[in-house]
């Protein structure tokens, strides 16, 4: 099963092979753990590994760009592919397996069932990309069903994901540990992702005005200012600086995603950002220093 | 734990003791099954318990009247409840635990999560009683992930649900088999259900009549009779037998639940049928003889 290529990492792409190998783990007393990714990996994806490896003791790690949370129009097609890359990194990590299974291992002919997160997925990304938590939510339930890990680690980059993971982990009894882990940037503050590759050399200078923009915004929630103000004034500073789109600037409590109007919040609070650049969607998200404490 | 009446069987109410146990089973090496019930329980419910203790070797029945798959006007407030008898019962049939949980431990505020099996849900019970099979499948989903049985079994009587359910546990991965137990009958042909006990003498003396129309459409399908034609008599002599209201009479294929036109059916087919007689919704299915072979 191992691969023949150095630095390869094993892998596998079958559910009941994937299964063998982690219940082999279990059964030597072994606890083990989860990084589910699509790929197109960044020093973000192995932070996740290392926190994987922080909890558990044999992490597995997974691409598959999933077709169903995505919408018409976006990225499936071309969203970037690189098994052979990924998998020498996620070696070099520390992950001791890869699952990256073909759709029809995932979705066989007769599929049908579908996993809905309601209140959490109406708003931010959810709102934007109709149907794309609905994909996720499904995705993840199968993923973290097959891999019968004991915790699994997601970035709080997708933090709106991160808190649906965690509400149909625990509504589904899922018994996996849903970890979070911090979000990890570049020099110049730009949140990492595999889509920031689809920017060009000018667009890359423009993308830091998201962070910059939202972590003024949070300090002015934080000083006392509507929550609303402080938004729109950042999406107008995002158009400015070249975004081509802005899908949302929002301030909304940390864990169930409901609208801070008051200032400073009376509970953890995060503000939120989606908008495009050239032909990149970015998103962002941090939270409003002292809020709720 | 232990229950203090003679024949009482060992009775949790919370996820975490049931897993406590079954993983107590499990690193024993024990296998363990899992028949869900809904209580008020007959001989086909414990015929459920010796299907599964043929599979495994600690079995685990749940009572649990859940309140997602009960529509409006539905019997959810009146459906008989008496749990000390119930767990004797599956004591003397020989499960070792009854999870019995609390409406909050199953749905505490804030749960947010459905799931959903298209195709399979829209026809036959799923018409008749619409979010019926959401609340199944959200239910059943839980108590898989919840027991992390080896096992699981349902009964045939609720064919469609058990074709739900086998759906939901490959499509979301659930490592649980799901195996069919098959109908219990009266000596009088009526299958076996708690709702049986809501018909009076008169309706319970009409009762068996569902399951003779049934076996005459079948017999007439399987001698080459048009499926709609054999149906719609079979629904004519259960309103001249006294049923109130016919929900359905209808031939469809046994794993699809696609409909069946042609006679005799090319693949194994079954004809269900559902009907009210008092105020008692009667539901049964048989295989069309030789369909299919």
């Amino acid at each position: 099963m191992a691969g023949a290529m150095a630095g390869a990492i094993e892998t596998v792409r079958r559910v009941g092979d994937l299964r063998a190998r982690v219940r082999g783990w279990k059964a030597e007393g072994l606890r083990v753990g989860l990084t589910p990714t699509m790929g197109a990996l960044h020093e973000g994806h192995l932070s996740l590994v290392a926190r994987a490896l922080e909890a558990t003791d044999r992490v597995v790690a997974t691409i598959f760009v999933n077709p169903t949370q995505f919408g018409a129009g976006e990225d499936f097609s071309t969203y970037p592919r690189d098994e052979a890359r990924d998998g020498a990194l996620l070696a070099r990590a520390g992950a001791s397996l890869l699952f990256a299974p073909p759709v029809e291992e995932m979705y066989p002919p007769g599929f049908a069932t579908e996993v809905r997160v309601s209140g959490l997925t109406d708003c931010l990304c959810g709102a934007a990309r109709p149907g794309h938590f609905d994909g996720v939510a499904q995705v993840v339930t199968k993923l973290l069903n097959q891999a019968e890990a004991d915790a699994a680690v997601f970035g709080e980059k997708d933090w709106q994901q991160l808190a649906v993971i965690r509400r149909l982990a625990r509504d589904l009894d899922i018994p996996t540990e849903i970890l979070g882990a911090p979000i990890l940037r570049e020099a110049d503050g730009l949140a990492m992702s595999s889509r920031n590759r689809y920017l060009t050399a000018e667009e890359r200078a423009v993308a830091p005005a998201l962070a910059r923009a939202l972590t003024a915004a949070a300090a002015e929630i934080a000083g006392g200012r509507a929550p609303a103000e402080a938004c729109a004034d950042a999406a107008a500073a995002l158009q400015a600086a070249g975004f081509r789109a802005v899908d949302y600037v929002d301030c909304r409590e940390a864990d169930s995603l409901a609208p801070v109007q008051s200032a400073p919040p009376a509970r953890p609070a995060r503000i939120f950002g989606a908008a495009h650049l050239g032909r990149a969607r970015l998103i962002d998200n941090l939270p409003v220093p002292g809020a709720g404490r």
